[in-house]
């Protein structure tokens, strides 16, 4: 149907010109989204544009600009085949991560794209990504990469020039794509440091330092044995949280802090709270490394008769929506995941010209958010 | 950095051709996605284009191809002026729809995005949609429509060929979107029937017919004091759920349903599931319009002392991830979403060509799911 109106007698770059009062060249700048145009003549372009129902071809305009004006947002995994599918996705790189588990059969039958949005977290970089993008005219080409496969059609993707360059989640330590794009030498920005060392740009958190607040928070509360559900340990952000937490206390003289591993789901949560139950009945105190483990947390001490938090505290990672919908709310550390997400689309699209710029990284300061759990 | 790809001396289909051993128009075959390939061969092409290095240019192909091989997925409110951001999305067209209230202050401060990922409903269209697309190598291009500036961009963006056609997921009965793409002559598919007549294709559920099974399993269960949080009404999905759960519950003799309106969030199904406890507190049975809402509605019950579902049975609907995370499970309604949106994708891709092909309907079935909470 957009043929129809590319034929003979479409309206023209000029007709938009003649009817907005302005000249070719200013037409053709609001169009192309350069700034310090003003605002007011911006405007002027823009309603000229809907009433003669001007339409630049976006294919034409990319052969001349060679800029794409999309950025690939790529959620990737570590899987190989296809059918690995259902099983990728459990262990998260990036702070919280790919949901899964269980709450995976409801709503999505368990594959990688339905296991990633059961984690409010990657609704939040999505957001972040969005409000950065939009103002500068610009949208996010959604992609799923956790196949070999999928790995290199993104990879050609990029290289055709359908995006500007990719903006990076992944969900497991393993993931060979960061490494994929540096050595196509092609533009990517990751969210969370990757597991294995690739001279890529990422934004993070100062993980440690956020456990670290959630630990001194239990204790001056008057929490003695405490202990924590950490995430999946051969991630870079499951590692740090642990080792925060672990050495605040130690700080504290407290020199053996009770751990379960779990996979930053809300299954795994319930999973791990159980063990520590089982092996410390008279513990006061959990620090779980995000919201939904918290969340299973609760659940578990709840069915066990235990308050929530005046028989034993509880305190989360994440800030996501996960926390306000848990009873009692979460007390939990707050990760700025839509700030994240924008300063990764800025660093994407304010690099340096050419291919060779160096890779840089943002690291963001986490926040303690007293609610009712702890 | 793609750029330096395509410069002379960057290796060409003839390249390519060698070194797979076929022809040339065997490896154009495969670059394009035609069907009916070999899959043996389509992995020697893969291999040698992987080998070669050889990038098709896209902006390229789709001036020949006059197809962007690109889908826009369109979240859409109804809001008029930038400022009116943070109060939509509270009301939801599709189903479920966008979070929002309360519960968008964490995770996003209350934005049109942040809002529509705080419902788990989203995350699952994007499942369905992607799931279909990725095989065809295609790939939806997020965009978000809820002020009347970010409805021009998309008809702008769709006039310019940037995408074949537009999934819209409207949230908002006033949505205007659903007119301006029919009016512009442009391909779309809406999930869920849009609020007012507009000649556009859509898929939907039938959801008189839910509402029906969740009211026929309250009364085999024994309960015999119903009442209902219902969506918004101006919502058509909201209006035939109550309708339906209604006429079923007048067929067996209960005249007078008890009915809150809320706007398929966790917080107003616990604003709603108050207000419903204090004008009829010896109820027996709730039917939520959607997970979230009845998630709300058993925390409310279990903070008044009430035991989910031995003193009062809960049902939802959706069967989103909410259902699994809440405690107790629910029983729900299941909503196929991924399903619908994969049809959706389909009805937009497998349109006969031509402005003028009418709009067409599919409608899913229902089916009960049967937890602990009823």
């Amino acid at each position: 149907m957009t043929d129809d109106r590319r034929s003979a007698g479409a309206p023209t770059l000029e007709d938009v010109a003649r009817a907005a009062g302005v000249s070719r060249a200013t037409v053709s700048r609001v169009i192309n989204g350069v700034r310090n145009v003003d605002p007011a003549i911006q405007e002027v372009v823009r309603q000229a544009v809907s009433v003669t129902g001007y339409a630049p071809n976006r294919a034409a305009r990319s052969l001349v600009t060679r800029r794409a004006d999309a950025v690939a947002l790529v959620v990737s995994g570590a899987g190989v085949e296809a059918e690995a599918e259902a099983g990728v996705g459990a262990e998260a790189a990036a702070g919280s991560g790919a949901g899964g588990g269980s709450r995976a059969t409801a709503g999505g039958g368990g594959s990688f794209t339905a296991q990633v949005f059961a984690d409010p977290f990657f609704g939040r970089v999505v957001t972040g990504v969005v409000d950065y993008l939009r103002p500068r005219g610009m949208h996010p080409v959604l992609m799923f990469a956790e196949t070999s496969r999928a790995r290199d059609e993104v990879v050609a993707y990029l290289r055709q020039g359908s995006a500007d360059g990719a903006l990076v989640v992944s969900t497991h330590a393993e993931d060979p794509l960061p490494g994929l794009l540096t050595e196509a030498g092609l533009a990517a920005v990751l969210f969370a440091r990757p597991a294995r060392p690739v001279p890529i740009s990422y934004v993070d958190l100062a993980h440690q330092d956020g456990a670290r607040l959630a630990a001194e928070h239990l204790l001056a509360r008057g929490c003695r044995r405490l202990a924590t559900i950490s995430g999946p340990l051969d991630v870079p952000a499951g590692r740090a949280r642990l080792t925060g937490f672990r050495d605040t206390l130690a700080r504290h003289g407290h020199a053996y802090i009770p751990v379960a591993e779990g996979r930053f789901t809300q299954e795994s949560g319930e999973v791990a709270m159980e063990r520590l139950l089982v092996e410390h009945p008279d513990l006061d105190g959990v620090f779980a490394a995000n919201d939904l483990m918290a969340t299973g947390a609760c659940h578990v001490l709840r069915e066990h008769g235990r308050r929530v938090p005046e028989d034993v505290a509880v305190v989360g990672f994440d800030d996501s929506s996960a926390a306000l919908a848990c009873r009692p709310p979460l007390t939990t550390v707050r990760q700025p995941v839509e700030a994240m997400a924008a300063e990764m689309a800025r660093l994407l699209l304010d690099r340096p010209p050419g291919p060779s710029s160096p890779a840089t990284s943002v690291i963001f300061e986490p926040e303690l958010v007293v609610r009712a759990s702890a």
